[in-house]
């Protein structure tokens, strides 16, 4: 019961922070979102609105882990890969009129100096999706350091996919950044000539 | 006089969405930062805060846009430019410790259906950015489609770099995501370039 009501909370905040940011989500709003019992929030989160929001951002960042490399699993390449993620990603914005965007995106562009536990949480979720992406492209040929490269290039784009199709209601300049990126992760020439 | 207290009022706002977001950032705080006289707000901007939000991005596109043509055209291609833009970028961010990133990337993020001013305000500022950079790239002889496609990276690049500096405090994921990324600004024509 204890734990249905954290997970209901860690949940209700990662909802509310890809929709709307950290700023404007309230504890309030997300007691009665997740429908908590009162004092619940204070017992598993003595720290308050950082130390939820940061648990949020933590959930958020393993699911979307999660998911990403089941799309590398099922996909011939990376480039396919994120041909199919940022489909998704798309329709996911359409689905809701582009008010769901990135749990991560919202609260990093928000941080400000002295939170150190909200940006620790995002750090740590951006550099698993980093790693999530530059593993297999090791794996198809990349040296360790363009991989490394590439990943941080794919993950920035994906970020700033979130700005650009939320900031023009539209998904097409996601769509052209991925087109313009995809040349890039062709599997290096197979003659050891991969580095770059 | 008048005048003033409006120029003052958009850029009060500018430094606090770029600082904040559009959540966190209350008329009370722009009136007295931008000290400005009680009545002033709905004089100027009988629309509220929306209203006086989309001015402040409509204002700090054109500032940005304004830079970006003279990088673009100090610069030798738009592969330096791209590089000096970059570390420009990342001196700023570090001079006010990762906490002033992009008004247009807080507020696009932190949008929401049916506020159309802002999103028309966000919509122009993409748009803008995108056409300087898709301008230089086909003067460089890429064609018109390429050169859009391109440039539309270049700024969700930019954009996403906001996002992976801030949410990791460090200018290091920006360069990583640049210097992947040069590859494809080199000019097409094989042989009218004054760079190799």
């Amino acid at each position: 019961m204890a734990t249905d009501t954290r997970v209901r909370l860690i949940r209700t905040t990662g909802r509310l922070l890809r929709r709307q940011g950290y700023a404007a989500t309230g504890l309030n709003q997300v007691m009665a979102e997740a429908e908590a019992p009162k004092g619940s929030m204070y017992f598993h989160f003595p720290g308050g609105k950082e130390e939820l929001a940061a648990a949020a951002v933590d959930h958020y960042a393993r699911r979307i882990s999660d998911y990403t490399r089941q799309v590398l699993d099922d996909a011939d390449s990376v480039r396919d890969a994120l041909v199919r993620f940022v489909d998704d990603h798309i329709a996911r914005l359409e689905k809701t009129d582009f008010a769901e965007g990135c749990a991560v995106a919202t609260v990093a562009v928000e941080s400000l100096p002295g939170q150190d536990e909200l940006t620790a949480a995002t750090g740590r979720a951006l550099t698993l999706w980093v790693d999530d992406f530059a593993a297999t492209l090791e794996a198809e040929g990349h040296d360790a350091a363009a991989a490394h490269r590439l990943a941080t290039l794919v993950v920035t784009m994906l970020e700033g996919g979130i700005v650009m199709a939320k900031g023009q209601r539209s998904g097409e300049p996601l769509l052209q950044a991925r087109d313009a990126l995809l040349p890039l992760l062709a599997p290096p020439a197979p003659n050891g000539s991969a580095r770059s």
